[in-house]
């Protein structure tokens, strides 16, 4: 098991369902749609669930401040602008990023069931939670999925000085025979935001080279300093050419073209955020059918020996063991499953705040 | 002007005309056929006038080995295994990288042109030079062009310390109004191995942590060491998770599934280097129309406004400027043009012996 199940008194475990009713409470409160509100109830507890706290529940109020001050529209009438048998290109007028990254990856999976290859683009959209979320619909569908976002300015491109890029995650999943299903989910940061935020959290400075200061350019560690427009993130790789941070500014200029730029959307500095009016987030959807391209089986069985070979690998005194991507979200999804969802008591607090005030059962 | 353009005497320019007649003329000898001896020696010099001098005519002599021992078939049957309007999926037929290289991203540029999005996937190949080659290929039809190749096992992922993935390079490229065209080309690893090449020809210690003993797992310097059994080189992210080097063998993993595994081709630790046998190199290739996507003039102008603010964003005091990518590559290119392609000493004569014993006119 790989959750460390020790008692925390700082979180308080809740039902994988319960928090689920929950959540679609609020969001039925709020006027959005059942099963719209179930869509990102869904997205939200995933994220719990498989231990990505920052994109988690913790979320809940920034999704209702965005829909109370109207940023996000409960009630969108999602277009489909362009469409081929293999692509499409929607409008998600202001949907709750979830309602219209869901529509989108669905679209994309009908698409490679039907020509093996489907790309679908969205533009006009807001935050939709985990990249890794969309990858694993198609994966689910027995496809290779990739999901793409931008996001709103807050990492340095290499030799800038201010928040600029998104953290744009890049999220890429295929299946495995007999196996959790490869899952890669990473922001093209060397670092979320979500990771500083739990440092704040806990008044501890970051442990790496993970920001700057926007005056001076030196590394800063303080938390509340990074995420005060007197700090922002480094890309994937760091400050410098030298361990690769042209790198990671690289991959996140390529989702802003291929989430952003190329389906009308906005990019790397203009994108909102989950309260943001006009936020213009775009993402980007890509499901491939392994079957089309060759025999799915033997897709999946070679699928199962790289991730064999992978753990199998000689290991390095310093880890315990060697990770596949997916796995450690995947193992904890079945503690958490048993155990309940623990959740950070404020967030809790505040989540029952938001439940009186909106007249729904507290948790 | 980018380059520097001090004399240095380790280096002797030839102009970029004859470089390329001459690596036609050698390729020619080998029996290869004209019409792809000019795509190899493109390949090859495009990279040299980029200044990715650790892809280009320094690698002469290992494909020229690879030929001599029959490791690379130079009349390849490369055969359509896979096909349908939106994509294909070729065997190489052991052809060399390029000549297969070329074929997948000219089938998927014409894809593309025809469905609006292009992807063709390549098996049994072998090294295909830069990967940005054929992204920019798409790019000057006016397309987006995404090309990745797996590679011969130098890099420990991410808890493992021994020689496993590839430095697997992922290339993107966009066309600009009025501009250079965005090109992203990068290895999945901190550095391709090309970088510590030049270190150990300059018998000096490589200037950051790029690598580890695969004995005990330390940091290590020495080019020597790093390019023998004894050493492997990092993910992009470096040696912890904490400064996210499992996103480097993240990325690593998604190359070795979507240009290997999912053609059918070899991954991470089975795949060969350029003279050795049934590499089965794998490459993925893929075009997107914008104007299918979109407004084509419209995407161009965005791209523009993009990289514009890129470099106009506050500058760091540490950098002169901030560059977008592919900008230096092709201010490169431009004076290597004009001032002949610089060739390393050592190089160039050893592309006369070859020269020499093949009978072909020196350089």
């Amino acid at each position: 098991m790989f959750e460390k199940t020790t008692v925390d008194e700082n979180y308080i475990r809740v039902p994988r369902d319960k928090l689920f009713n929950f959540v679609v409470e609020v969001f039925k409160r709020l006027d959005v749609p059942e099963e719209d509100a179930k869509i990102v109830a869904d997205n939200l507890i995933m994220a719990d669930m498989r231990g990505i706290e920052s994109h988690g529940v913790q979320r809940l109020k920034r999704y209702v401040d965005g829909i109370e001050k109207g940023a996000v529209n409960v009630h969108p009438n999602i277009k489909v602008v362009k469409e081929s048998p293999v692509f499409a290109v929607l409008d998600a007028d202001e949907a709750l990023g979830q309602v219209a990254g869901y529509r989108g990856m669905k679209l994309a999976i009908e698409k490679a069931k039907n020509t093996g290859v489907g790309i679908v683009g969205v533009r006009n959209s807001n935050h939709y939670g985990i990249a890794g979320y969309y990858a694993y619909m198609a994966v689910k569908e027995d496809l290779v999925g990739i999901s793409m976002t931008t996001s709103r300015p807050l990492v340095a491109h290499t030799g800038a000085m201010e928040k600029f890029m998104g953290t744009s995650p890049i999220a890429v999943g295929a299946p495995v025979e007999n196996d959790y299903p490869f899952l890669l989910d990473m922001a093209t940061s060397v670092v979320p935001s979500g990771k500083v935020e739990v440092y704040r959290r806990k008044n501890k400075p970051v442990p790496g080279e993970w920001a700057i200061s926007t005056e001076t350019g030196e590394v800063i560690y303080d938390p509340n300093e990074i995420l005060s427009p007197r700090g922002t993130i480094l890309p994937l790789g760091g400050l410098r050419e030298i361990t690769g941070g042209h790198k990671g500014y690289g991959l996140s200029a390529v989702v802003d073209i291929l989430a952003g730029i190329l389906n009308g959307a906005t990019w790397s500095r203009h994108v909102g955020g989950t309260s943001d009016k006009h936020s213009d987030v775009g993402h980007f959807f890509m499901a491939i059918d392994p079957g089309a391209f060759g025999d799915k089986e033997e897709f999946k069985k070679n699928m199962k020996k790289f991730v064999d070979e992978l753990r199998n690998a000689k290991k390095h005194p310093k880890f315990k063991r060697i990770w596949v991507h997916g796995e450690k979200g995947f193992l904890t999804y079945e503690t958490r499953l048993k155990l309940g969802v623990p959740i950070y008591r404020k967030v809790y607090e505040e989540m029952n705040e938001i439940a009186k005030r909106l007249g729904v059962p507290t948790l």
